[in-house]
């Protein structure tokens, strides 16, 4: 008996993606398809890609569009995710990949995001400690953002073997997916093609408090973050570059003996073999993280480093991985580990 | 009973990209994978998007590792897949993704490639009229060339129904992967990136031949063709740009009504809605076709454009498509018409 | 005694090139910037590779403004030049970087741009036969559009030696800079980078009756035009892949010999050597334009290919070498035939 | 009277970008050009897109060939450019492109280079404190690598001020050019396209040491460094981004002023105004470089983020640069502040 799901907000990159992986997910059946500028159009124009829905219409996103389905999917502007789950009643399991019940503390959602703090629910990262135990038979989720996946997946080994001192400093490069399909001049491919650049600088940037979240449960203390954002010529891909102060006694071997331990049981986490280095070309469409982990004895420094794809793993397959807990079906149904590379 | 494959030459693009089916073809057992140069090498370090493979080792390409499969792909330069082939036995399904089997005049083959003409093998392109039964229980397949794959299927129709001239004009624009993965100067990102340029202009381009062969098939009579590759600034993906002037007659409807009989039945072939036009972005990754085609009245021409990724329909997925249909498997186990975008 | 010259549009693409060529030219001095949405922003925040001009303010785009120059430059969007052109009198030399004066038959204006034809100026392409003539002391100039450049360039010596059919087969791919500034959701990064996509196909893109004219004055008899534009994942440059019937008797010298002689004196065209082949790298940010030429004996073509940057050669080096014609300065003044690579 | 210049590594990328400068440089005569397995060949096919140059011919790397130049700029494999220089004589301005001159310390040298340690010469970072004396009048200059000049000018005025702690760390982008034009499988277009990746990760990448260098000498004290380098898809530029921990009663204010400070008379440091941060493509193919400064309250750290055109300012400008210094020329002359972009 198959898991009915809607998605709502299914013309964006985030939706695009999780209609890619719902389509060849064992258990799932496609149900409604909602959007709101782009309601009455048909996928086809929408998402060329997807051509097995190709037919399928945009239906506006109302209750009643939304009604009558085992899971939805809400891939809406921040904001408007409470409002909809209301109506959608307790025993919908209701995935939320906005960002809106990610963050634990009210303050800090209102500093950042400017509105009422709607709420938290479960924070759909089942690899961080105690992770897998908070999504199973939950209705709802928050699908934890892009970056603060790429980087507490590449630091909370580090913090929870109690190795690092806690503050870090993060530096990531992001394909420009990550900005969503809203065209805006600096999006321009005549703009992007060709140049890096950063953005959110200095602590401004909305991932900043997850990130802090989740690091300073793994490390059950405050973490202090630095983190700085760049946009790269890429269509998608997050390159995290992880970094904090080793603690005394730090080595080497300590450190990869903490981060094989972390990843050991996990099915999308790779761990790389020593001397090879993440790329995000390798997680290209795929759910899988690859990381990698050095120890800087000159500077007393861990660098830690992960790849993920940002709409996979970062954003659709962590939701459908994160579903797939909550349902109790197998984690890794409809998902792969398998690049589209080069 | 699964079926047991071997990969002669898994190191390389198109070996790279077979795997990555294979992976998820549900009857397929992936057995031995051999390489010249990289022979004792992981594939975690030669192919690491292929996270479930990492650990495989590649053998030296011999008889003694390519025996005891069901079916061998060969993805090996050209001008060695005969005498491999010959040492494998007619009763296993051999799969040459080379070029050696796919011309039937033998003066073409030298003129071309400078060696002597191994022999013709039932070709690997199943929308062709005739095709599905030339390779229905075939224990040989030569698989098409990336070019003319993408060529025939945009031109063929017109052909077929009689409504093209037979002088063909075709300029084709193509992914770097298409050239491979040994290292050259020109193929370098530095170069590439942001620059498109020709090459094997004049007709001397190696796939010309194999166009002229399938277009004069589908026209019942000679067919001339100007053809031009260039290389674009992607890693994959073709767009071919298929010119011929058009009959006395012919009209748009006339054209459209053709394409939509040729490709009714297609699996992956999807002729677009009209107004809209191909993208390689859009099958990235999938075995899908896109094709439009225009009739220019004032210029009194056809434009058939066809988008295709070069090593999934282009090579390694018409590879597959070819040996479930020559195994008698459903044609479409473990492919897909879902193209990984943005 | 400097030039003084006037930029209106000078926050779009077109208007940043020509300040980029003006700041160097050694008699050129840069009056008047005007725009319109962005009338009142500093030029360093709308064309942040200016450095020289970062703290210049955008006017608004009036008579008043553009007064009291020795030139005025209009990149506006087509539709606007007459009126501006009107205000500016008969002896300031305006230069129209648009498409409003490029074509002689108000037939094809109007079929094409779907608005009364407001004229036609000298052509501000010098190497065409009788080009510099044409603009000697002339007070207005129709910049040419960027594919007609590249294809006129690419064909006419080919036409004007009798050498090819009346019947040309044009394919270009573009940078996306040519699509302009203004921001679409299929100009996006995540769109445009790692695809390449054909529109305006089947003769409805506007530049055709442009090169319709040029070749056809070339050829001295009408000469249809197939011509399809393709977007390709690159900020800039045009390759245009040009081909023809060739005319009985054609060989490979006597074209050689055309191209030869047709540029011998061109300071930025350059024939290359036999065996190499234009690529847009090599003119990236520079007025060179590259062409090669090759006859396909079995296809019995011509296949004449060249390369340009866009919005150099394409449109603001071409507006800047028209304009030092015009004016009595060497012809070269402020311009380059060094590319910018890799 | 011109200044005779040699370039002995003219096929390079170092090379190429040299001669675009020196084609332009008001006072320079190019002379001798010579290479190592490229010697014999026209430079028109090594480096297509220095039109002026195309029928020069490479000589091989010799005293003779170099021999009766005022200036000879070596673009040669570390280790090799002592050997070179020893034979041109204490009154040539030799101008050593690559690292063996850089670093004071010979234990750095040995233990990062592997081979004994040449020597030392002045710098040529002329924007560093002392830097433009250094250069006077000198016969031999090192030209600084490009991670430590984008680094360095990042950072010095931060630890000029003392505002910030003596721990550094930084993450910076790289385009593929500054890997150079030795084909290597990892630098294929197929390979970086769509891809950013980490090399030299946990302080071992060669540059490391020139940065420690460079910062401890401008903080009156050692600074330790944790760098990574991060490979990016495009051709050039480098974005870095360098992070250090603010001191006791540093603000926003403060640090903004010793920027002003370091950089007011600076003609190629560009210091943002507020709101804005510096992006690659607008230092494209110029000699400028963008800076930025924040200050993290809430981490308690400094953030500066520069980019240059690694191969302009980053190798061959900030020769071009030094050179005109040591002659006592205009330390502008031949070189731009105006980026190509888009």
């Amino acid at each position: 008996m198959a898991v009915r799901a809607a998605v709502a907000g299914a013309s964006g990159y985030a939706g695009g993606e999780l209609l890619r992986l719902l389509l060849t997910h064992p258990e799932v059946e496609i149900g409604a398809l909602t959007g709101n500028s782009n309601a009455g159009q048909r996928l086809g124009a929408l998402q060329p890609h997807l051509l097995p829905l190709a037919d399928r219409v945009l239906e506006p996103t109302t209750p009643e569009a939304l009604a009558g389905h085992d899971v939805v999917f809400l891939a809406l502007p921040h904001g408007q995710s409470a409002a909809v789950a209301e109506r959608l009643g307790p025993d919908v399991l209701v995935v939320d990949m906005g960002a809106d019940f990610r963050l634990k503390d009210a303050a800090d959602w209102e500093r950042f995001y400017g509105s009422p703090h709607a709420g938290t629910w479960p924070y759909g990262l089942p690899e961080l400690p105690g992770g897998r135990a908070a999504l199973e038979g939950s209705k709802r989720i928050a699908v934890p953002g892009c970056y603060p996946t790429a980087v507490s997946l590449a630091l909370f080994p580090a913090y929870a073997a109690g190795l690092a001192e806690a503050e870090a400093v993060i530096v990531a490069a992001s394909g420009t997916s990550g900005a969503g399909k809203a065209p805006k001049p600096h999006l321009l491919g005549s703009e992007v093609m060709g140049s890096m650049s950063p953005y959110g600088v200095g602590g401004t940037h909305r991932h900043t408090p997850e990130m802090i979240q989740n690091l300073s449960a793994a490390a059950g203390g405050p973490v202090s973050v630095s983190f700085t954002p760049t946009l790269a010529p890429m269509p998608r891909g997050i390159l995290a570059t992880c970094t904090a102060k080793a603690r005394d006694g730090v080595t080497a071997d300590l450190l990869r003996a903490a981060y094989e331990k972390a990843f050991a049981d996990e099915p999308f986490v790779h761990l790389l073999p020593e001397g090879r280095w993440p790329a995000t070309a390798s997680v290209h469409g795929s759910n899988a993280v690859q990381v990698q982990v050095a120890h800087d004895e000159a500077a007393g420094r861990i660098i830690a480093i992960s790849a993920i794809d940002n709409l996979t793993k970062g954003t659709a397959g962590g939701a459908v991985q994160s579903m797939n807990i909550a349902l109790g079906l197998p984690e890794e149904l409809g998902l792969s580990t398998i690049g589209v590379a080069p």
